[in-house]
């Protein structure tokens, strides 16, 4: 099912990877009736952007305050007033999102091999995600782009990965739901797979994934 | 209206600043009854997205190219079959636009400073753009981003319009209706405008234009 050297380390990405998003728009939708959806969306779509505008800017912010900075334009551009409680309980809520229902099975299925977390959130939100998770005896290290102040998919940012775990990037297996992070992983040699949930569609950024999968146990058979 | 030194070159953004591309909206709706707006919209959502992705990659293509890339993307991600003919003709149509209704006059009123564009398209595209509007002696410099294959809004690129133009950055004027690449530009240095025709919502990047103006001519006050 697989070629080449084998996989002697998984790299995961974390939101919408293994931990799941969807609380967050409910927590809109509670703040917000009817506008749930709407906020969520933009939300995410401007929280993405913003990490990559500010990385090409070299103006580094924290994945934290990007992440306020996107729900404040989201709200903003949606005609909503943004209550500053309302800010806090909604960027906390991306402290305590709960993991896809297979994944903690999946995780310790894979235990024969070095298991990271390399994720644009920042230490504090990363960590707290983890523990909140009950997972934090299944990783060797939680990796995030803090450090090099610069977000994916820079290739600095897949290098970090292969200097933690010490191992080469053809020998790292790279699980992400988001095809553009695939891209970038794929561009600076890790062996991808595409976790597709939703049936979307693959950027067009001239890299394909080795595998795609629906879920993370369907990861195992590629691993044999 | 103003402080600092005079600004002694002006610089435009090209693609919904100078030239209105709601054209490409309507060819989109000419091709697909019912769905012009909503390919029009992911289409620039992605081209942009995948301008900032490629960057920070390191895997530079060209405009054009990624401009078919993401119709290619839209068209799929909306369940459409895209012909080839009907891609090139699209894409034919960025090659066409028109010019807001009040930019030559303003251009032309602006003469006793240089004129630049610096924009994201490939060379072939801005010069074909520039001539069909018939705008080819308006401008000092038509700047592509192609030489440098690094797109907005990396610092480099608008360090391609002081070289260019024999300009400091504090002593030029940049106009853009792209928030974020006011924003860019910002961050490097240059004395920003805005021009906001649409009442859009400005981005939360932690710089702000010098000022907002609704139409090209607006800005003729600030240069006095």
């Amino acid at each position: 099912m697989h070629s080449g050297a084998p996989i002697r380390a998984l790299v995961f990405d974390a939101y919408g990877t293994l931990f799941d998003v969807h609380s967050i728009s409910i927590a809109c939708e509670a703040m917000f009736p009817g506008r749930g959806a709407d906020i969520s969306r933009l939300w995410r779509t401007k929280q993405l952007e913003y990490t990559w505008l500010r990385s090409l800017m070299d103006r580094y912010a924290d994945f934290e305050t990007i992440t306020r900075d996107a729900l404040v334009y989201a709200c903003g551009a949606l005609g909503l007033e943004l209550a500053q409680s309302n800010a806090l309980g909604l960027i906390e809520s991306y402290r305590q999102l709960s993991a896809f229902s297979e994944v903690k099975d999946a995780l310790a299925a894979m235990h024969s091999r070095k298991r990271a977390i390399l994720s644009n959130g920042s230490p504090a939100m990363l960590n707290t995600l983890v523990e909140h998770a009950g997972m934090s005896r299944l990783f060797d290290a939680i990796i995030s782009v803090d450090e090099l102040k610069m977000f994916k998919p820079h290739p600095s940012v897949y290098g970090l990965a292969t200097r933690y775990l010490g191992v080469s990037a053809s020998e790292i297996g790279f699980v992400s739901s988001n095809f553009w992070d695939v891209s970038g992983a794929s561009s600076f040699g890790f062996r991808t797979f595409w976790i597709n949930r939703n049936n979307s569609q693959p950027d067009e950024l001239g890299f394909e994934p080795v595998a795609v999968v629906r879920r993370l146990d369907e990861l195992l058979p590629y691993l044999n």
